[in-house]
């Protein structure tokens, strides 16, 4: 067993497979990229095939191989599983898969799972009932739990190495120039979906909505595509857009985004010019409530906005509030399509560019501040959005740890509880991002800044909002809700938590 | 010596070394993609630097590496001379350059190579003084001339590994994303100064407009750049558009243009939704305006156009004529800023996308017809762009070789003879494209089919233009001229000719 810097047990072989985490840039050095096999394409050559078998065919995919697919559809995604059901039925067995992340309706993935198809995993999240297969331990080899940046790091690293990538596209003309803002299930930004197409050996575009050459906006060019399969369907739009949440009316929620958007626009990155990424979740479309009009009170605008984006955001551009949007991946329909209507203010980025930590700068590098969710903080500051109370992995890594650290200013928001499990405890149950890379963690009762962070506790110091010590907050929920008991573990790891750098956090064992 | 497939003489050790061009399709085979070694950007870290002196020391350039540049800014171009005079002043020796094409101005490169900074080159072009003084043998190491297309598949290959890219551009932001259809020196597309950018260790940019983070569109994004140089001006406007040629009054050129232009709207190409690459010569720019003509009246449109643009593609795209235009580079100001006010149809694509053997399929093997030019064409349809009737070099391979052979149908258009030099030849001096590649040569006597194509001919048995063959065409001009004198070279190679697989079709000796 080794102790990584966080003081988390992280068994000897995996230890000596990744590296143990050792402070966030301990492990960020020169390094020769990873690069791809290529086919040239002549110029008779024909890309358009017949179906998902076919493609699994000309591309000679076979036991052992690496797959990928991209996460841009959410609930309303049919290509992973479409594949996957084609790749059993053929009998190709021992798969490893590497989606940018995995959904609730991937359930059928657990099937695929114990008939030994796939047998490797890595993903940004597990959901629900995949998730809660993995920490019951039906797979041999531990999940790989990868942040956004951290994935885009693991490709370009040749930590994964994709033989042949499947990727959804709404939109593709037959020489595989695809996009997502046109066609029938529009997602908007292929942002993960484009460095599968980069760096992957073989690329299958399939698409429901094929157009004539050239097919523009180009966000996947023909020269990262080997072949095109059209389909029926390759997703739910409404799916796409489920859990995209609407502004909350929950006082609780609304008084943390209150409290969020105050620190914010009190902080010394508040100024004309600035730049902030504010998530998905309900209190989060909440605090750029808060943030627009205190924008609109101070004249402030933002040179730009990143992230996940909504329709908040895409408001605040067409509002001229934020001049510039960066977009990874949309979490709506209006968002979607605003990356064509907006096309030279509403900008479509790979995921490289959005978090890597080993590229020649990622944008998260230039954020002023962000605002980030938390299943649990403990008291230093340690952040868990992987597994739930009772141990079971259901969230997703995400840009968690990377815009945490990259940013000038990370705010962690959370209510001091949820029902009666305490969000602020001794020990997270599972570290995503290492407390050092959290700055201000704000709930309803307050906020809580960063020892490690006297600047900030200098200045806002006169701030109007309730400070207390990450112990107080710990100390606040256990008083409403009593000390958690001691999840018990198995003894076998069922997911390795990587931080960014690809050296391991933490590890998640069986419950 | 060995022999090609033209029976062209190679000398032994460059046949080794390079290959010899066996057939258009011989040396396309899988493989393994060059990457670049990266040296990761941190959150603090700052690119802008104050100088290109200080670039070429953060780049740690020394003794033997390569450096790589673009031709955007064509005969403007300030920043080559600029980064080798400083390189000289550092006394930097034995440096490789790559640049996508060479100028006339960039005569001072010849004291460069005189005084040993410069020891290898590799190109499109060479003009005038530059082309003169490699023809008399100032360098011990032969040029390699590449096409565009050649040029990057050389570059994915790893045959040119740029060590350190000095890119030109109109306008960045200080973490390097760039463009070139804002700024002082707007160029429009970079689509030579992408693959650079993606492909060597390390990036300058160079530009003389700094704007807000983040600068769109972006052409080069920040991920593909370490450092950013601010200068008083990269370029000359002027120059950019220098050569630019209009509408040609010349009636012998006139009727070539109508002549082409029959071709092409006869041809079994023509239909709703074609397209065409008609390039940049007077004569050209007239084949495109015939072709409007013919258009009109059809009512035909093309899905797209592609190419080195010119105005006059942007005026088809504006009427509706061309639904997209596909731009790896442009020679007027008006289709540079096109680019922005049409952003949506006319599109920047990278050289690797235009023209490379080895990408996943590139545009020119999606084109139904092509215009190009030509010095000299034999009886056995090899053209020469390279070398003039004097054995100098004074011309460049461009994307010739690249789009004849890819396009469906290509077009050579050339009088019959230049002042008192014939243009067609027994054998051209220098071959840059292979006859078998040659569909159809016009002039102004009428066209020559390639007897390789006898669908064509069977298809234009009765066009209503003069039908002679490449031996007659020939004979018109050596009785028009006399027979032309053969070149006394001497023994030394001063150039040698890839095609673009990177297989020699041919070597220039010095004269």
């Amino acid at each position: 067993m080794a102790e990584n810097k966080l003081g988390r047990d992280i068994p000897r072989k995996y230890a000596d497979q990744y590296g143990v985490f050792e402070g966030e840039l301990a492990h960020i050095k020169s390094y020769k990229e990873s690069s791809r096999q290529v086919k040239p394409v002549k110029p008779s050559d024909d890309k358009l095939l017949s179906s998902i078998h076919e493609a699994i065919e000309k591309t000679g995919l076979k036991d052992g191989m690496t797959i990928s697919f991209h996460h841009h559809f959410r609930e309303g995604d049919y290509v992973m599983n479409m594949v996957l059901d084609e790749i059993a039925k053929m009998g190709i067995k021992d798969i490893s898969i590497a989606p940018s992340s995995i959904a609730n309706v991937h359930e059928p993935l657990i099937d695929h799972i114990k008939n030994g198809v796939v047998t490797n995993i890595t993903s940004s999240g597990l959901r629900d009932k995949v998730g809660a297969a993995i920490s019951e331990g039906i797979m041999e080899n531990p999940v790989v739990i990868r942040s956004h940046g951290g994935r885009a790091r693991a490709i370009a690293a040749d930590d994964i190495h994709i033989d042949v990538a499947f990727l959804g596209a709404p939109s593709s003309d037959a020489y595989g120039n695809a996009n997502g803002t046109r066609g029938k299930t529009t997602c908007g930004s292929l942002g993960y979906a484009m460095i599968d197409a980069k760096y992957a050996d073989q690329v299958v575009i399939v698409t429901d909505t094929l157009v004539p050459y050239p097919n523009t906006p180009i966000s996947i060019p023909q020269t990262d595509v080997d072949y095109v399969v059209v389909v029926d369907a390759i997703g739910d739009p409404e799916g796409i857009a489920k859990g995209a949440t609407r502004y909350t009316k929950n006082p609780k929620e609304l008084l943390i985004a209150e409290y969020a958007a105050k620190v914010i626009t009190s902080s010394p990155y508040y100024k004309e010019g600035f730049s902030f990424q504010t998530g998905t979740g309900g209190a989060s479309l909440a605090v750029t409530r808060f943030m627009r009009e205190q924008m609109l009170k101070d004249n402030i605008k933002a040179n730009f906005a990143l992230g996940g984006i909504t329709n908040a955001m895409v408001e605040l551009l067409e509002e001229g509030l934020v001049d510039k949007i960066l977009d990874v991946q949309d979490f709506d329909h209006p968002s979607a399509v605003s990356l064509d209507r907006n096309a030279e203010k509403h900008y479509e980025i790979d995921a490289n560019m959005y978090a890597s930590p080993l590229s020649k700068g990622s944008v998260i590098n230039q954020l002023d501040t962000c605002v980030l969710s938390a299943l649990e903080v403990d008291t230093n500051f340690n952040v868990n959005v992987m597994t739930g109370s009772d141990g079971v992995i259901r969230g997703a890594s995400g840009g968690h740890c990377d815009t945490a650290f990259a940013a000038k200013m990370s705010l962690v928001i959370s209510p001091l509880v949820r029902g009666r499990i305490p969000t602020f405890v001794d020990k997270v149950n599972t570290v995503i991002t290492p407390g050092t890379s959290v700055d201000v963690v704000v709930t309803e009762v307050g906020i809580a800044i960063n020892p490690n962070r006297p600047d900030l506790i200098e200045h806002f110091k006169d701030l109007k909002v309730p400070q207390l010590t990450i112990e107080e907050l710990k100390e606040k929920a256990y008083a409403i809700v009593g000390n958690p008991q001691p999840i018990q573990y198995g003894d076998r790891v069922v997911a390795l938590i990587e931080y960014r750098d690809g050296s391991l956090i933490d590890v998640v064992r069986n419950v």
